[in-house]
């Protein structure tokens, strides 16, 4: 990181909000940082979903300040022989288990560095075996928050985790992306970004097609077609996303994760 | 507004919390200003209540310190014509959509000055035309929050959209109201208030009758019957509210939404 | 408290997110106290569930920094004769009605003094029968959260309320303790703690029965078995917890909250 700390610490778990988790790392973070100010991304990932964890933060990490540490505790593997790391880029720190959920991050910051979390000194004093997010991601987290040099909390690494989101695959006159995420309207988002869609389209004609349902035309907002009728925009991820006016578009096509989505077009 | 800002951005939303789209929401408006301190009202606003979002609204803002921006996104027409205003009150500050979100705080607040949102040296440099709260409202709420004169978002406008909610009739010894709100407890709450009450009924007997359950006595707390009785007492909101000790008056009464409630009374 | 204050106010509610009830409590204790900073436990503990509410406070503020209050508005008997208290420990403070919710600070903290709040230039100017939360705790905390001696807050009292928690009974070769809690991940919280464990089973072979299953070794985290198997640890609050590799353990095992947990030895 170049920039100077903002103090802000954001916050992505699979924890929910019915327990105290959250609430206790906050107060972690505070007593080893006065002034870091944790943000609450969303404590209601998918048990252990990682790929969700990382689309989630990949869609809003660049929305805060510089100097901004996102912490992301996804960590079905605490406990185990799987390191801890700090992904050091540019303007964000991000702080988390090394099991792929940064995989975003690597793709999109070509300059991250990553680093191995070894240093003790910046962990509470007893680590559990099961609560890291608690006693060690929280603390190292805050320390950098209020402006740790993150080669002070170990070595580089060559070697992080990777585990790469499902990419389109274009193949003469069609897209097959797939939802990878369905929010909380019912709208579904697939992995189309809207430069690989206008790089086949271009000014041509179009179908989109999700299970079985296809739409001929891009909307620009939600109330572009008549009230109850099913749409697709680039949404605010900027990724293909198909909606219904005023409704739930994962219950009206009957569609949800890992389910494709074709763009079809023809002779220009 | 007529005293300074207090830094205070209240958070009113129908997004949910399992979307990371608040959080973006307030990594703006911690960009924008270091010091603006984003406090959640609710995100769990039935998807585009209006109402619902009005009536919320209503009973809280008051509580909060002079000087308060009070952000509200339920916006279905987010991204086509309607407007983007700032309600400006002696005391608070409204940021919404123009779509009828602030009716109560118009019947309320009878200096309010309501300005379209038009300076684009305020927003960020790219505008969706699916997420306003991220790209537009949280800008502009995070800029008045640190001080902006409310003159330079835009001009007065006359209009504003105006939604009434549902006021009570009184016709002789009678009082037809509806239920506004179930809230968390399952208490069911009407827009009877308390001075229409006393209005109508002075010291004589009365029967409150909900969906053919009749109560003839005002409770002044939620154990002034037996355990799992039903008891009318007026409630925080100041409004007249039906509830069972150690239950839920909703699902006992199998009352909802917009189910009349009746308040009678006989001769003195 | 002997330190100074720290400015944070944790909040533990039974008032769930979805009406503004928490937000509104915030901007009392941001309207008092300008620099207090409210951090959220949970809102969702069971409606009026004290041993819950009891439970989750004992879990977590012993990471909070020194000079935290902690706020408890689990109050099913508000608005009745039921006291408003203080307790006064060495490094934190709490606040909530005197219901037993703090039964197990003052098993913990042997300096706990108890004042009744009685200092109504503490509280809002109107106090309502139902919502002391808003009216009276939260502006009480806030002017503790701002360095106010708690000595000016009323008398000492000598009588609170307990409500003891469930405690394991050690019997020959055996302990019966119970679930205490099912926490969001579906695992299984009993009340042995690891010191009653070690002191009947020492390094002796043991079985732990819960609802017919039977586990014969404890695991360190929660990869330690194959994916989709049972397995017994103690968890982040150093407690006996039964979980699942990768799955659900209330809905395995079919326990909740109040089941017996049992652990036999045999001869040395």
């Amino acid at each position: 990181m170049t920039g100077g700390p903002s103090g802000l610490v954001t916050l992505t778990t699979d924890f929910g909000t019915r327990d105290p988790y959250v609430g206790t790392m906050k107060g972690v973070i505070r007593r080893v940082h006065r002034e870091a100010d944790p943000i609450d991304l969303t404590h209601e990932i998918q048990p252990q979903d990682l790929m969700e964890a990382s689309l989630v933060l990949d869609s809003c990490y660049r929305f805060f300040p510089a100097g901004t540490v996102h912490l992301v505790v996804v960590d079905p593997g605490v406990g185990t022989q799987r390191r801890a790391i700090v992904v050091d880029t540019p303007e964000h720190l991000f702080v988390g288990p090394d099991n792929g959920v940064f995989s975003r991050v690597y793709a999109t910051e070509p300059r991250a560095v990553v680093r191995e979390i070894r240093n003790e000194s910046l962990m509470l004093s007893q680590i559990s075996d099961t609560f890291h997010g608690r006693d060690l991601f929280a603390p190292v987290a805050a320390h950098l928050a209020c402006g740790l040099d993150p080669a002070q909390v170990g070595p580089v690494i060559e070697d992080p985790v990777h585990r790469d989101p499902p990419q389109p695959v274009v193949w003469q006159d069609q897209i097959t992306g797939e939802v990878i995420h369905i929010d909380s309207f019912g709208n579904i988002i697939s992995n189309v970004t809207r430069e690989i869609f206008e790089m086949l389209v271009g000014g041509r004609n179009f179908r989109i097609i999700v299970n079985s349902k296809q739409i001929d035309q891009l909307s620009r907002n939600y109330e572009d077609v008549e009230r109850g009728r099913v749409l697709a925009l680039f949404g605010s991820l900027g990724m293909l996303e198909i909606a219904v006016h005023g409704g739930r578009a994962d219950r009206r096509i009957g569609a949800g994760r890992g389910d494709p989505i074709q763009i079809l077009t023809g002779p220009a």
